[in-house]
């Protein structure tokens, strides 16, 4: 991580948000957005996924917006991949981190992708020799993602050792990162703790691990806390809390980025984020959208009298 | 503390969600409310406020709503008095609990009640000479509240210091209860561990300390759990997130009781509190409104697969 940050807040919106809605923004939109926040100085924006068109429509353009991500200085850009073939398409248009997401859950993985997560950890093997076997993408992030590691709209409660075993599975095949998402909105800031206790315990403290929390339930900014607690210093977000949560309408999505961003520079931690910016990237995004509800008290409410940024301190 | 729940969930929304709205609830509308949340299971409510009715004619009716809600088997009452004369009215109608409520920010106290705050702790001294000496009293527990301990929107910052030395000068004038108020919603969590950490190293283990946060920025469910993170066993939240900042338009108000609830049984402490009564309680509350909104997404979003209240583990 960059050293003059202590917290790296990754926007996710223009993936996991724009993903969740009805409204297609277009090529130049996403752009606009992406390149607004960058400049309020998000360091890492997750721009696209590379799904089949067919599935996601929101996402066709991933390859051309990951094309001119890619031009914005200093900007980490990120994109999802469900497999081989996507994680070939995003290092081909020049993705610095590519993602890829599997369930703990083996039920919400089997309902998702039709594979057993044996499957999907053999997946992320092929799409690491890939990466070890083409010396351009050397530098090629390779991010394992464990959806479900607090809870399963299908099976439930999702025991810890399950999630170590999923991240000793990702990381003996050659994962650079970890990402711990609460996909569905189950987590408690109590479980989180306990989680990412567990998780530094099982693979120590130098691999990079981020979180991903939603605040289906009102808690997104108390899990981000305790995550903060445990040690992890990476978080995802999305601008306005865009998104959502299919088994719950009107339920928000990913936690906000001006709140987080608002709460970590409060509590002295820097960002290298400018909030005006983020707000004014916020009006960007919020033009685009149709009747998509957007989340976050920060925006409505503005800095505290006296509000000092922790680089500023 | 009743030694069947671990956190004490104390209802303000009766009393700070509808002195902060131009709704005015009838006796009976708020007696509905009242009694299906305290039937629900919250130990305790603040039902109103014993403030001179031309300030606040929403709390007009707070002797009637004390004395039938002291009828309710089980249900700690509180009511919040700004003076001696309020206090007085509020234990002849038969409170349980008086809170009495100064601003840690002198400047926040001299422009809301025209005191310095030492003179609003030598207030609070009369209030207990006046408890002490009327034996029908003697039971009436009497709450120091501490307003704009995390900020203040005249002064901005409120140093530590300044919190110990109201806090210490309401337990030497013989507050049996201390509350911290984040008033203008102020706080981040890495400050209210700071502070309740620091106030109990101040005042020892043995004080009941409730905690009160505003959701006007966010981050109110992680300002709550910072806070039992820090030890505190009291929080002050309100049905529907109602009220607001009157500094912040379309801001939300207190933490949301409903969401504050999930939040504690996920992580396996008791409250008591039954959501589904809750949600019949907040049903009750938003029918009676006009135009204001509620918050909170536990309402839309439900329980997730497999939950188990803490009291049921």
């Amino acid at each position: 991580m960059r050293d003059d940050i202590d917290v790296l807040v990754h926007e996710v919106g223009t993936r996991d948000g724009l993903q969740a809605i009805d409204t297609i923004f277009s090529t130049e939109g996403k752009m606009a957005w992406i390149k607004r926040e960058a400049e309020a100085g998000v360091p890492q924006i997750q721009v696209g996924s590379f799904v089949p068109p067919k599935l996601l429509p929101q996402m066709a353009d991933s390859g051309e917006i990951v094309k001119q991500s890619i031009q914005i200085p200093g900007l980490t850009v990120s994109a999802l991949a469900p497999n081989l073939k996507g994680a070939e398409n995003g290092m081909a248009a020049g993705a610095h981190q590519i993602g890829v997401v599997m369930s703990v859950s083996e039920a919400h993985n089997m309902s998702n992708v039709r594979r057993t997560t044996q499957d999907s950890l053999d997946d992320f093997a092929r799409i690491v020799e890939f990466r070890d076997t083409h010396p351009e993408y050397k530098d090629v992030c390779l991010s394992g993602g464990m959806a479900t590691a607090f809870g399963c709209t299908i099976s439930g409660a999702v025991p810890l050792p399950e999630v170590m075993r999923v991240a000793e599975g990702l990381l003996e095949r050659g994962a650079d990162r970890l990402s711990v998402a609460d996909t569905v909105g189950y987590a408690n800031p109590g479980q989180v703790k306990e989680l990412f206790d567990e998780l530094y315990r099982t693979v120590g403290s130098d691999i990079a691990i981020g979180a991903h929390f939603h605040d289906t339930r009102g808690l997104g900014l108390a899990n981000a806390f305790a995550a903060l607690e445990a040690g992890v210093r990476e978080l995802d977000s999305s601008l306005g809390g865009l998104g959502g949560c299919p088994y719950a309408p009107g339920a928000s999505g990913n936690i906000v980025t001006e709140d987080l961003v608002f709460m970590l520079e409060s509590m002295g931690m820097r960002t290298g984020v400018d909030l005006d910016g983020l707000l004014e990237a916020r009006e960007i995004m919020e033009r685009q959208l149709k009747d998509e509800p957007v989340h976050g008290t920060f925006a409505k409410a503005g800095l505290p009298l006296g509000f000092k940024y922790a680089s500023a301190a």
